[in-house]
């Protein structure tokens, strides 16, 4: 079927890659030019302005928004004005499932349909698929059934799930409606909550792996240095690269993300080219505080979202403070620095 | 190659299994008889007494031990008198690492081999095969790596890591040397550390998920009770099997414990015949335990082993210390129980 | 001065009480008319309406609110249209700053002045006093200062900070105003998240001195459970209430929240009287929520805050998802529940 | 009465001279003859060598250790054969109770009585007196008793607890038998635990008040960059020092570390002096362990604890697994760092 792509970055080109090769015809814009030209170059149909893209999309328009969740607003003033009742936006992106219910709602006294898609996949997902998360109207998800199963990964792609009626659902093709306005994006700032916890689990678990060897190394002796009491206990120079490789067959933890994980070691055991100063993009925080309005713990989530704060230095004042209060009760001296990277292992 | 198994429960006898598939001529024991004939009837050797077994092994003998933690040391003071200088025990359980390390000095003064074995991989190891993780000297572990090759899934059971070297080591067969005594424990304890972290990742986000309905239910309004500032924003009903689905395909957080998960949503979306006392098997405190000897931060693996400790009741005396400070400097009173499962939804 | 408070539960007689004892003019009002009652008794000019409550204050009239800030914007509803230009509106209460903003901007439009107070001490202030954290314009708190002075607690109550210049502001009195609109509300909602962590750090620490005994106590021995293993080192049967006490005097941690748990535990050792569910008037919550908004970690409120939800049962479900996960993995079952209060000692 | 003193760093000086002030007879030892002389000049009786400082003490002597807990295995084999039977060693610095239950144990075999003491108070205690935690046997703790007094706060330096009973303990004075060997360093272990999580909620709490300004603050515009949703609610410059100091009077946080804190942040609102790496000195990590062994939650006292791990870099490889994770999935580059203290505010 006929789809309008506006925004052509890592993702959307991928995406609109994934569709031309399952048949679709795909109108396709961007800011940049060049953007817009590698995917004619691939079969799709450029346009040089909003007017012109919505002009070569026939109602009812299905008009997918790949941008940044901060630029929706401003590209819906836009848009909007061009598009007529019945046509369909998108937003795929990673916007606030409370920005959706807003927007629906606007859309709605127009006539034209909202439907929010958490996509989850990242630059794999041409090969892999994308797995898709949706929220809406039914009609509107009815009517792009083909386009989420030729983006998402299909059925095959996972061994089925024992006990589960098939018809249940298109969840065992990676697309699923999962309810009313919103409720995509609220699935998918979940998905990235998850897989912010996930992640920190697998990084503390190597860290500790790498850190076996304390026994072995010198330490200070001094009265704000605790001395390790057994240092018989860690001896060991673990071989992250393998570990990481052995637990991808057979072990309890085997997941995506330790397969990519026992890539980057594979390629530098020391992961050298990074500082470790993780970004957020924001479905992590919401994924925190909604867990605090409906009043349910989430600790694992929350500490891994605070780890990710901290590694970027905003835990820096709250341990200045601390520090000043053990320098007033106990008279205690900040330690020196020790090399470039604190306490880390060269 | 011949190999002695001693324990034959749901771990010892599924390994035997694959073992005897494997063409290994194997000889067992257990407290059980029953056991013990079950293996029999698939082609194992069966024992009456640990003197029998030893005695149907021929020298230099490699006696895998598969039973309780807890056990071991009882077990070890019958066994060791009646092995001979060369032999090998494996110790395939859960030891703590420690253990390891005094029990292999121990053995080592008698010229008895110790390899310590951490072994992954449930009840579903007997097909998917087991991920194995193995300290120890480089003798014996090269000896019996005819046993690990036929217990580990093989290289095929995973895609290859882009960029390793495939002749590092076996840890794309899913076995892996990975340093001296207690090196095996010690991967595997950190192993089932991260293990709780990703389990309590997804638990808590499915948790929120089937909390976003809260705006929808009614809620005591009184002093002791928060209301919820924005009611529309929590209207949804999410449907949790279908969800666990659809991120099995394409999304970032698919893993083996999110395929048990959707099955066990499969069979009960509810899961109502769990009450949601979570036990430990002790590698997630110890783990944590090393975190702190190192002075490597854990957060998220110990909210994790926490939340475990705290679904058994533990944080209870905790918690009235809290409600009593409540009702000191502010008279609050607490709030009786509503229903038999406080504040979770029915 | 004359000052108007409506609200008459437990904050807001004792603060009426201190402010007759103050020498000030109030004229109270609530929905129950014995609360009224016992205010007039005690010197204050009762009301039987908003109406009449009104018209016995004169303006420029300062209205103090001290209700549940769910009843804020209904009681608003009301009484806004009996104010005249110039008149002053206090919220005592625990509003969320958000809602400070938003009113002020409306009453601003009548020029009426929002002024926002947060008020610590609990049942204590009415002899301790209160400590004011104050939000609002320059002019209306400036005019309120002798209410204020009134209601906290004054210099004498605590040493002078060292270095400190006491011409500074009015903080070294007990009332401090913090900045514009929300401000006082602001630094109250953090006040009361930092509340929680210290409230969860003295909870957590008793709660592992009275556990202290483990060693001494019967143990289960099965797969399920962890054995402890060093019991010689968990011996002691500590006297939490003579430890509380001993803490009072001299210790790094002394604190007012410790002298009422000194006091608690003096009363009952066991704490029985309470059942451990803790509940949270909102702050906490909120000032997570925006530790997450500024990207600054919060994990020892964060914990604070997910313990009182666990405490009240909100876990559940995601322990059973835990306990699900096991039972597909590893065949694990739930032990069932030892005696009614959990794993807590009797 | 009589008493020697084995070193005389901060707290042991502080110490001898609040005891020669209560009228005792101190025989004092040090490394350092310096530190010696300062106390022969306050009263004390100096010696050069332990030989003398054990000849100048009258049997049954009583020896206070105040060393650092890595010194004392090696100062007590040189002490312990100058001894008598009926000889009191009281270990007052931090050690492990752990130790204390080995040392008691060798000396007993000595009949040379071992008194574990934990002593709080920091620097101020010489005039504030010391809160003492005490374990070991009856007797010894018993002719201690005017010791212990002394060094103690007394009963006046608090308000008494309602309903306690007076003649319970000595706790009301600042000293507590809490139990046998090891239990004066086990409560003094946990106090130290709660301090840390004490530390860390004020350290948090005022964190996010020194953040209430990122609102106000320009905000990079990218995909790796969370923005901030509402701007307008986060226009506050506040006033920590002030805020500080109003929550010293009335409040529910009042407390002694909170007069501290206030000290510091009147002496310099920045902590500009302080680069935020906070040590440890053992005991919080002792106590998380200890909550770990005892399967009790302790997740406030372990986030305190890790944050000061943190704080010392010692999550850098963590960190660096999670943007590789990142980088392999989605092709994120890490943002370079803004400003030497990465990003909090200047």
């Amino acid at each position: 079927m006929q789809i309008g792509m506006i925004g052509l970055g890592r993702m959307g080109a991928s995406m609109v890659t994934r569709l031309l090769g399952g048949g679709h015809d795909c109108v396709v814009h961007d800011q940049s030019p060049e953007g817009v030209a590698r995917l004619v170059a691939l079969g799709g149909t450029g346009s040089t302005s909003l007017q012109q893209f919505v002009e070569l999309l026939t109602p009812p328009r299905a008009v997918w928004l790949m941008v940044p969740a901060a630029a929706v607003d401003t590209l819906l003033e836009q848009l909007t004005p061009l598009l007529q009742p019945g046509d369909i936006i998108i937003d795929g992106g990673n916007s606030h499932y409370h920005d959706d219910l807003r927007r629906a709602a606007a859309l709605a006294a127009l006539n034209i349909a909202h439907v929010d898609v958490g996509t989850s996949g990242g630059v794999a997902g041409l090969d892999r698929g994308y797995c898709l998360m949706i929220g809406g109207g039914k009609e509107p998800v009815q009517h792009l059934a083909p386009v989420f199963a030729t983006l998402a990964p299909g059925a095959g792609t996972a061994a089925a799930t024992p006990g589960r009626d098939a018809c249940h659902s298109s969840a065992d093709q990676g697309w699923l409606h999962c309810g009313p306005h919103g409720a995509g994006h609220f699935v998918k700032m979940v998905h990235n909550g998850i897989e912010y916890g996930v992640m920190a689990a697998y990084a503390e678990g190597l860290n500790i792996l790498r850190h076996a060897n304390v026994g072995s190394r010198d330490h200070t002796v001094d009265a704000e240095t605790t001395p390790l009491r057994c240092p018989t206990h860690y001896q060991y120079e673990m071989d992250l690269p393998e570990i990481a490789e052995v637990w991808r067959r057979g072990s309890v933890i085997g997941s995506w993300l330790l397969d990519l994980t026992a890539a980057a070691l594979a390629a530098d055991p020391t992961l050298g080219g990074y500082e470790g100063r993780i970004s957020d993009s924001g479905e992590g925080r919401w994924t925190v505080q909604a867990a605090v309005d409906e009043a349910v713990p989430a600790p694992v989530l929350s500490a891994a979202l605070y780890a990710r704060f901290g590694s970027r230095g905003d835990a820096d004042f709250a341990n200045r403070v601390q520090s000043a209060m053990r320098h007033e009760f106990g008279g205690h001296v900040e330690k020196p620095l020790q090399g470039p990277a604190g306490g880390d292992l060269k």
